[in-house]
C-alpha cells in the first residue's frame, strides 16, 4: 500500500488511473486545477478514507508526502492547449519542475505522462523510442510539443543530477468514457456527430492515420511502467493503425447513424501518420493493449449517449 | 536614447553588447548572476552615470522599467551548461518566462539570444530558419538545446497572446576577446594549447565543420535585429565553414607555435556540420559579417596572451 499522487487526476486518463489505484487499495491524492478536468470524474471516491482531492495548480509549489507521483497535469487536446499557450508552457515547465522538486525532497518516484507529440510530424514509421522527432519549435502546437519535450529533459536532469527515480510514458492517442466530448478530437467529434445525426467532419483527405488505445489499456500500462525498473521513455499505445476515414465509417456504423461524411480543409501542422512501435513495452514490461477497438468504441458511445441524456 | 536591459551582460557576448550600447549613448542595465560572467568584463563602465550592474538571477522575478531587453542569460558552452543541467533548464525556462513577463508588464521589446543548437545535429546544410532541427530530447546536450527551443516557443506565445514584441537571434559559434579561456570550446582550447606549447586536441576525425563569427559582427547583428521589424527567428553567424582540423592548423600558424595535433575520441552527440544560411539576415536586415577570420583570431590570440600574463 502506497501513498500516490496523481496530478491532473480529475481528467480523463487521471480519473481512470485513480479508479484502478483505489481498487488496488492505495492512498490516492488527486491534485487538479479543474482546467479541463471535473469533480464528477472522481466524485464516487469523495469521502473514502483513502482518497483526497486537492484543488491546486501545479505551477505553484506543492508540499505533501507521497511515495509515487503520476504527473499528468497538462491540457491534452489541441483546442485546450492552444486556448492559452502561455499557461500550457508554464504547466509543462514550471509545473514539471515543481513535481520533480517534490519527488526529490520526499524521495518519490515520478512518472511523466509524455506524448507521442514529442515525435511531432514523424518522418519514420512506426515511431521507436530512440527517434528524435520532427517538431516545429515555433508552430501552433509547439506550446504542447516543446513543453512535453523539455519536461522529459527535466526528468532525466533530475534523475542524473539528483537521483530522482523517473519513468516516462510516451502516450499515443487514447479514448474511452470520460474523454472530453467537446474538445474537437476525432473520436469525440465523430461519436457526437453520429449520435446527433450531423455530418462527420473529416479534415484533409482523411488518409492520415492514427492508432487509438482504449483507456483501460493505457492505465494498466502506466501502472506497470511505474512499478518496473525501466527509466528510459516507453511508448504506450495501440499499434493498430486506421485512417481517419475508416474511423468515420466504423463509428457511424457502430452508432447506427445515417450521417454523411463531410470533407473539410486540412489542419495546420497535422501529423500525417502516427503509429507506436511498442516492442519495448512488450519486451521490457510484458505489456500490450488487449481491448479490441470495437469494444472500446461501444463503451465510449454508451458513455456519450448517457452524457447527452444527462445534459438534456 | 533608450533604457536597455542586458541579462547575462557580464558574459562574453553581453559585455561587448554593453560596450556598443554604452558608446551609442543608451542607459544600460546589466543583470547577471556571475555564473560564467565576471565583473571584470564590464568594470570599465562601473561608475558611469548611464550604467548599472545588478547581481541577480533571472530565475527569480525582476521588477525594473526598461524599453528593450536583450535576454542573453544562460550558460553557453557544453561544459558550463552540463555542469548543472537542472539550473540550465531553470534559467532557460523560468528565466525566460520572467523576462517575458517583465517585457509584457512594461511594454518592452525582448530579443532572445537563441542558438544554432536548436537545429541540433542538422540533416540539411546550410541551416535555414525554417528547418525544424534534429535534436535528441534526452541526450546530454538536451538541457541547453531543448531549453532554448522552448524559450523560443515561449517568445512566440507571449507575442501572439500578449502582444509582446519579440526578436529571436539564432546565434552560431562566436569567438573574440573575453571569451572563456577554460570552457573547453574549440577556439579557446586551440589558442591556449598553441600559446602554451601543448598538443592541439582534435576530437574525432577533425573533419566536422564549424563556422565562426567574430564577436563584433554578432553584436552588430543583434542591435540591427532588435531595432528592425522582423519578429521571426533570424540566423546570425558567419557562413564561412572550416573543418576543425583546418582551425587547428590556422591557429597554430597564427600563434607561431610548434605544437603537434593530437587526435582524441569523438564527443557524444557532436554535430558533424554546422553552417548558417544567412540570406534572411542579409535581405531583411542588411546585415552580414565583415571581420576576416584571421583578423578576429589575431585579436583573440592577443587577448589570451595578455590574460595569461595577467594570471602569471
Ligand atoms: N488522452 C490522450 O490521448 C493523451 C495522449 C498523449 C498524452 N496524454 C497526456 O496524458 C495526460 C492526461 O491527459 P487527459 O487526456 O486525461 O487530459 P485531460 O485534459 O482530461 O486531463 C488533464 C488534467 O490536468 C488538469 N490540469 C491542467 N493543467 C493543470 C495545472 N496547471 N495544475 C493542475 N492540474 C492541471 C486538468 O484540469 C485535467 O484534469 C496529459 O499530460 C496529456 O498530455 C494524453
Ligand atoms: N558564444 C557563442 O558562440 C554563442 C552561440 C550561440 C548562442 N549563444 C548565446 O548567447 C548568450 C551569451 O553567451 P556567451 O557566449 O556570452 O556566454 P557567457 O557564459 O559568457 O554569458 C552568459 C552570461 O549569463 C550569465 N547567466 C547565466 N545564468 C544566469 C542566470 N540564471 N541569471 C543571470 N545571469 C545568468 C552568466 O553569468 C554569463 O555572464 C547565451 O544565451 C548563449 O546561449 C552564444
Ligand atoms: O516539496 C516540494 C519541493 C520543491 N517544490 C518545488 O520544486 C521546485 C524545484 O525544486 P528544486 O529542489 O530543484 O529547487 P530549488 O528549491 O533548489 O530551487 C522548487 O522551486 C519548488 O517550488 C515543491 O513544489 N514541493
Ligand atoms: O473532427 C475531426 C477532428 C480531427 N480530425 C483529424 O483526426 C486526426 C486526429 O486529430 P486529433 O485532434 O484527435 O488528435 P491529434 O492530431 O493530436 O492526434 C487529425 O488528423 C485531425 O485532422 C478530423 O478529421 N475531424
Ligand atoms: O515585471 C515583471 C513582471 C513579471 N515577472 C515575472 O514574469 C513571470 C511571467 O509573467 P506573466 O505576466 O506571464 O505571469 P503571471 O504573473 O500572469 O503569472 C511572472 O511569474 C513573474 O515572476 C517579472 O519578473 N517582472
Ligand atoms: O579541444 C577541442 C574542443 C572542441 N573540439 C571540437 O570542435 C567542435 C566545436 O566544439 P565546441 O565545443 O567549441 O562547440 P559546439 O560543439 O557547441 O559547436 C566540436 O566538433 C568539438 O568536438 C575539438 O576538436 N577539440
Amino acid at each position: 500500500r502506497k501513498r500516490i499522487l496523481i496530478t491532473g487526476g480529475a481528467g480523463f486518463v487521471g480519473s481512470h488511473l485513480a479508479d484502478k489505484l483505489m481498487m488496488d487499495g492505495h492512498e490516492v491524492t488527486v491534485v487538479d486545477n479543474f482546467f479541463t478536468g471535473r469533480k464528477r470524474n472522481v466524485e464516487h471516491w469523495i469521502g473514502h478514507e483513502n482518497f483526497e482531492l486537492i484543488n491546486h495548480d501545479v505551477v505553484e509549489p506543492l508540499y505533501i508526502e507521497v511515495d509515487q507521483i503520476y504527473h499528468l497535469a497538462s491540457p491534452a487536446s489541441p483546442p485546450n492547449y492552444m486556448y492559452n499557450p502561455i499557461k500550457t508552457l508554464k504547466t509543462n515547465t514550471i509545473g514539471t519542475l515543481n513535481m520533480l522538486g517534490l519527488a526529490k525532497r520526499v524521495g518519490a518516484r515520478l512518472l511523466l505522462a509524455s506524448t507521442s507529440e514529442v515525435y511531432g510530424d514523424p518522418e519514420v514509421h512506426p515511431q521507436r523510442e530512440d527517434y528524435w522527432g520532427h517538431v516545429n519549435p515555433i508552430g501552433p502546437r509547439a506550446c504542447y510539443d516543446e513543453g512535453k519535450r523539455v519536461a522529459e529533459t527535466m526528468c532525466y536532469a533530475y534523475m542524473k543530477q539528483e537521483g530522482v527515480e523517473v519513468r516516462v510514458a510516451r502516450i499515443f492517442n487514447t479514448f474511452g468514457p470520460r474523454m472530453h466530448m467537446n474538445d474537437g478530437r476525432v473520436v469525440s467529434n465523430f461519436i457526437l456527430q453520429a449520435l446527433q445525426g450531423e455530418s462527420l467532419t473529416v479534415y484533409g483527405s482523411g488518409s492520415q492515420t492514427r492508432s487509438f488505445q482504449y483507456v483501460s489499456d493505457l492505465v494498466n500500462g502506466l501502472v506497470v511502467l511505474m512499478n518496473n525498473n525501466v527509466s528510459s521513455p516507453v511508448n504506450v499505445g495501440n499499434p493498430e493503425e486506421h485512417t481517419i476515414l475508416e474511423f468515420a465509417k466504423l463509428i457511424r456504423g457502430l452508432v447506427g447513424s445515417k450521417s454523411d461524411i463531410l470533407s473539410l480543409p486540412e489542419a495546420q501542422d497535422d501529423p500525417q501518420r502516427r503509429n507506436p512501435d511498442i516492442r519495448k513495452a512488450k519486451m521490457m514490461l510484458g505489456w500490450e493493449p488487449v481491448v479490441p477497438l470495437e469494444e472500446g468504441l461501444n463503451k465510449t458511445i454508451d458513455y456519450f449517449r448517457k452524457e447527452l441524456e444527462y445534459q438534456a
